[in-house]
């Protein structure tokens, strides 16, 4: 069902997944009305005029086959009693701009507020949003994006390849400079903090930052190029600045942030003051999407975060050791690579029981190069050591985009040889 | 199962909820790992010392009856296969305090992290925290709390009634300065903003407030108390500053911040800045906790919330319009007032489908009057007009605290006798 009226104001659109124990055209104007200039009344105030400025529409709402037994609970339902039929819709509702203006927190708000625990909703799911180029083009968005990131880093035509210091906390500035060197020495792309340490009571950030800079500076003499390092500035919106400018004066070319935690505000004040790429880190997500019923797709997800100005944005790995499927780490990787309304894209980034065996799968589905691969075990637990780690990864790499097989490739070439033999058989 | 060791490093504790394809003793051992110094292998930096300097630790097992089907779906367990059982347990799990110190995100991050992706695991719900006095008392906490809100509205011993400003969005700043003069002189307590509404380009902030302000002073002047006026402020980190400065200025008394969506960094930042108490509304909650074996449970939520300095936060209502069941709003009221680690205590915010006929079962399940009661219809729409609708909900509570029944007492009430009468019907 298509409900295409002329209205000549700007709007955003958001699409859902809904399902709720009222028919779904109900539900829709529910939604709308409660997102937009709803009251508890018709009161005086709610005139024509107000509505036609402000009141969110239902502009399209697609019927699914009815569930019998409701997603979640809802206690709302429970009181009032149901037909044991909980109807199920993709709807899109269009709210107007000047609803909200550039003003993230409100979009949230907006996009995704109290729809979430209406009581008649047992099932509600952000899947997409839209906005116009002159609307998005008010927020930030990512400064740097991949080629500002690639700019930066010195790796060209190639995906970049990453690792995590680990153990993930707990090591001394020097433990992790000479992990560094190891690594760097090895010729690594990206190396990044754990999102766990940032700031510790027993190795304050800056004491990391003097620690690891100069290796980075020491190889970025002997490669002419330095290897780009993120360092986790999580933390209070003081913090996160003072430690952007640490790094900025250091010759660093990275900062990362728990973006859920920062949080849209936080990230977008540390993004108009950035002069260096903002690597997301996205832990806790899985709060947010675990439940195919409830919360968001990460093709919304990587719109609002784009809009606030992340650079890079985790995406998990193919055949990882989290939960999710290939095919939705995929789809994520080709959410942050995708156009949206004028904002650079993400560079997504691979991660979670990564080596070089992903590589020609990546490349096959992706065609693109444009997107880090961090492997910790598959670099570090190589047989041969970390060299040979870096470059089978390479070499996976070199083999995906020619289109050979990796166990062709390997034959001429032994780092990819021996990770085959030793990771292949785990 | 206990396992407690003898550790003498200050610690966090963390409860959570854990469903897995592995029994919960090694599904709390690899979160413990994974959440603190875990690594991806066995490396020579990992020494006996880290461990004990940085490891966090299963304090306790608590088993629960296992599931057969997964409540979570996940990609991992599928690939691998399950013995079709999924373990169910509460587990805790301490952490030391020196991996995070000061910082709220790496706190989130640390607690709610990327355990909720973890391929073993098929439900994961923070269910409780706890920490050190000497820890908490590092984060900036509730400057106002109940006593500081009550002192500038200038009421006491019994609930603060509010309401809000409806249309969610569109009047102009004369039309809500007149629903203002109404509703101040109806004798209301407290009144917010929606959540929808901020500084949209339509009209600005600043008009709003200066459009308001006026009203509240004449009003208080009258009263000798000035009617308190949520104020959102929601946006950016310079938005909100500035916002907080026009409303003080203004000799308004609160803001009101869409905390999930301002951020743990942006609400901390504005605490530490504001000299008014801070309204936390929680919209998009429901994509954290409304699946039970996923995501957050209110109790631990409102202690981050409250660590990071939130005066008031939402709890909905008894017999609301939203999903949730009249206890879990009991449990949530009573977890805002409740002693945590001498943080102070959080005014719980009642709100959806409000009216009169509530307050005798808050009253008699909290004990207490320390809360904001807000009616939306139960007020505007009083059938003898708003001044009524204020004085129904008055005299509710009236009723309630004197251990009296609505009936009995509305026959010397008109206000509640028409309240009863009339929405009692609805």
């Amino acid at each position: 069902m298509s409900m295409n009226t002329t209205v000549s104001r700007a709007e955003f659109t958001a699409r859902y997944f809904v399902e709720s124990s009222v028919p779904a055209e109900k539900m829709a104007q529910v939604i709308a009305g409660e997102q937009s200039s709803g009251t508890f009344l018709s009161l005086p105030g709610e005139t024509a005029q107000l509505k036609e400025r402000s009141r969110a529409r239902v502009v399209n709402i697609h019927s699914l086959p009815p569930a019998l037994e409701p997603s979640l609970q809802s206690a709302y339902v429970e009181r009032r009693g149901s037909h044991g039929v909980f109807h199920r819709a993709e709807i899109e509702i269009a709210f107007p701009v000047e609803n909200v203006g550039c003003n993230l927190p409100v979009l949230l708000a907006t996009l995704a507020g109290n729809l979430f625990e209406l009581g008649e909703v047992t099932g509600l799911r952000l899947l997409d949003l839209d906005m116009p180029v002159n609307y998005a083009s008010q927020f930030p968005g990512p400064a740097f994006s991949i080629e500002g990131t690639r700019r930066l880093a010195g790796v060209h035509g190639r995906p970049m390849i990453g690792t995590i210091i680990k153990p993930s906390i707990g090591l001394t500035a020097e433990q992790t400079a000479a992990m560094v060197d190891d690594l760097c020495g090895a010729g690594i792309d990206f190396i990044k903090d754990d999102e766990l340490i940032a700031n510790p009571p027993y190795e304050p950030f800056e004491r990391r930052v003097a620690a690891v800079m100069p290796v980075l500076h020491k190889h970025a003499d002997r490669l002419g190029r330095m290897p780009m390092y993120a360092f986790n500035i999580s933390g209070s919106i003081d913090d996160m600045l003072r430690h952007h400018d640490t790094v900025l004066q250091a010759g660093g070319t990275c900062v990362m942030v728990s973006v859920n935690w920062a949080g849209f505000a936080g990230v977008e004040h540390l993004r108009r003051h950035s002069q260096l790429p903002i690597h997301g880190h996205r832990n806790g997500w899985g709060s947010l999407t675990r439940h195919a019923a409830l919360g968001f797709s990460f093709e919304a997800y990587q719109k609002l975060w784009r809009l606030a100005g992340v650079d890079h944005l985790h995406v998990n790995g193919l055949r990882s050791k989290f939960w999710e499927a290939d095919e939705s780490v995929l789809r994520s990787a080709r959410a942050c690579l995708s156009p949206f309304a004028g904002v650079p894209a993400l560079m997504p980034v691979f991660s979670s029981g990564q080596w070089a065996a992903q590589a020609p799968d990546m490349y096959r589905q992706l065609q693109s190069t444009d997107l880090m691969h961090l492997a910790g075990g598959g670099i570090i637990g190589h047989p041969d050591g970390i060299h040979a780690g870096v470059a089978s990864m390479r070499e996976g790499w070199d083999a995906a985009v020619a289109g050979k097989s990796l166990d062709s490739y390997a034959l001429t070439h032994p780092a990819l040889s021996r990770a085959l033999s030793h990771f292949g058989r785990m």
